[in-house]
């Protein structure tokens, strides 16, 4: 795989001050030690991964960190997002402290977009703050926690509820270790890169209509457009809003819906992912009942997710518990419900709507 | 106690660009709404306090609060150190959650140093980031915990090993509080205070020696007077080094033989400031011992240590188990321990000192 794809990486720069970090994008960049030539040095570097990716990439990484650290310990945490907890998390501060490290010690996020969130989270709060490093193996990952900062761990009584703005030194995208992603995180991460177009580029989104089957049979060239492509989106997006202030919510678009369907049916039901791509479908309708874009986009948007090989429908949790999920949203204010909707296509805006208007939209799109 | 003050309390900012914030100073603050005229408005607040504090102080905060949020809820946590964990921090979240409050709620810190670190770091966390305001109302909380942004939870192998930097808006320090604040916690605060003279101005610390009996018998206008250089002195060096790259780490003068004692121990039995205390002591001995001061300078610290009602002598937890503890201190690096150290009086550095000079000093200053 890593022979089709150019010798030397894509690079992404998120420009954020003094907090900037580039992303790296190529094939087999986590076995290559030059790929992490300008990592800070230290004593000791951490390695946090799960029972899943760990057999296939926690050794080759340790490979290639072994010349800049003495020390490269790798801990293994439960997969799945059931796990996205506080007793999971602490695993990472007990492994810490367990082993002395200092606050120059770096930590390695080497998985999906949960280890991503988890171990940005503990570096972020382990001492107040080591550096991390971002390696995500899904295309979730690649496409949406690599950019933004965002890191956290779920509540019961809510998803990312706990959590920090915390940026890595370095992502590292490596798609080789897509060739071995399940065919259902593979369209989970479509889902993301999919969102890009509605919300903000209408160009991008005519490209992934015309590179879907490529995308679906992962065509290495095209997962490097489709990778790069999205991490500039975002980018532009969050480097004009990094804390979320307004802006940025638009990355949600599909989000609110998609948290309500993970809580509603228990984190690890379906992934984020496809909880997302059915999500864009609901807000896209909800979208046209606002008067933002017309039947005949909603239908183009339904049938890209779903040859990407997402859910399009809801599953029937009934309105009134969609509604009361809803309302505990980040986004919510004062028990308000703001959802992000398509105002024309490749344009979002936030929006507020009667909650008659939502039943409406999930009676349309749920399955009993 | 307030008519003996001043009616406009004393004002010190704390300079941190976009993260700036006033300390007010004064006697009965928090229960003025005037104090809070500039607190964002929001639907709710939540204010974090304990069991302790809740019958002096909730009812007045709350009342004070009225008129700038629609809900003014109050959540009392079990009070003392052995409860700055995990499970205690959880409760905050469980009633941020469970009342719905959403990412505008502003958290009030009403305590002492271990509510403010824990309501800080909840503010922190949840949903990465809402608005905060400290009301300390101990000595120790109004001198330290005011100044630096540091928030955290203790793990069980290490003290505020999990936190953030994060300002608040205000910090409310209230002097009629200290009227009810018991002799040992009164002296623990003193030890703060006197701790600002050897490491960044002897004027103070002169000034300190001078009106000691004063500030043990709780005058008021000395009170304000120690309260307010304090946080000077403090937000001088912090600005300089908000993030503890370099500087700031002076301001850890005592606390790595501190931390030491309080964990040695188990926390809670000594408490911060009286470890501290000791902790001066002995690293006044040691900057002896490295050439930074002579004996009549400690024993000159020892005395004002001792007429603030601190303890001058250590536990005798053992030689090796204080070094063992000292080594996970955050200071720490590559195992090797570094001490504030007493340059010159005025002057404080920091230094790694041989282990068997560490033995010499606990072989001094330790009570069998």
């Amino acid at each position: 795989m890593p022979s089709t794809l150019s010798p030397s990486p894509e690079r992404v720069d998120i420009p954020l001050g003094d907090r900037s970090y580039p992303i790296l994008i190529g094939g087999g960049l986590l076995e290559d030690a030059q790929t992490f030539a300008d990592v800070p040095a230290a004593a000791s570097a951490l390695i946090v991964t799960n029972t899943t990716v760990a057999p296939l990439y926690a050794r080759q990484l340790q490979d290639a960190l072994a010349g800049r650290f003495r020390q490269v310990r790798v801990l293994s945490l439960p997969d799945g997002e059931a796990h996205k907890d506080w007793q999971t998390l602490n695993l990472i501060f007990d492994a810490l402290l367990g082993h002395g490290a200092d606050r120059k010690t770096v930590l390695f996020a080497l998985g999906g977009g949960v280890v991503g969130d988890m171990t940005g989270f503990a570096a972020a709060s382990y001492m107040r703050g080591v550096p991390f490093v971002q390696v995500p193996t899904t295309l979730l990952a690649q496409v949406d926690s690599s950019v933004g900062g965002k890191t956290a761990i779920n509540h019961p009584l809510g998803k990312n509820m706990i959590g920090a703005f915390y940026q890595p030194r370095l992502v590292v995208c490596d798609l080789a270790t897509l060739q071995t992603l399940p065919t259902r995180e593979l369209s989970a991460g479509l889902a993301e890169i999919i969102k890009y177009g509605p919300i903000a580029d209408m160009a991008f989104f005519d490209w992934i209509e015309a590179n879907i089957d490529a995308l679906v049979a992962r065509d290495p060239a095209a997962l490097a457009h489709a990778v790069r492509r999205s991490c500039e989106i975002k980018a532009e997006v969050v480097g004009q809003d990094e804390r979320e202030s307004g802006l940025r919510a638009i990355l949600n678009f599909g989000h609110t819906f998609g948290h309500a369907i993970e809580s509603g049916l228990g984190y690890g039901e379906w992934l984020h992912g496809e909880a997302v791509g059915c999500g864009m479908v609901m807000a896209a309708h909800l979208s046209q009942r606002l008067g933002g874009i017309d039947a005949a986009f909603v239908q183009r948007l339904t049938r890209l997710v779903q040859r990407a090989g997402l859910p399009v429908a809801g599953p029937d949790l009934g309105a009134e518990r969609y509604l009361e999920l809803m309302r505990i949203d980040k986004k919510s204010e004062a028990g308000e419900i703001r959802f992000v909707v398509i105002d024309t296509p490749g344009a979002a805006v936030m929006r507020a709507a009667p909650d008659a208007m939502v039943r409406e939209v999930l009676a349309q799109c749920c399955t009993a």
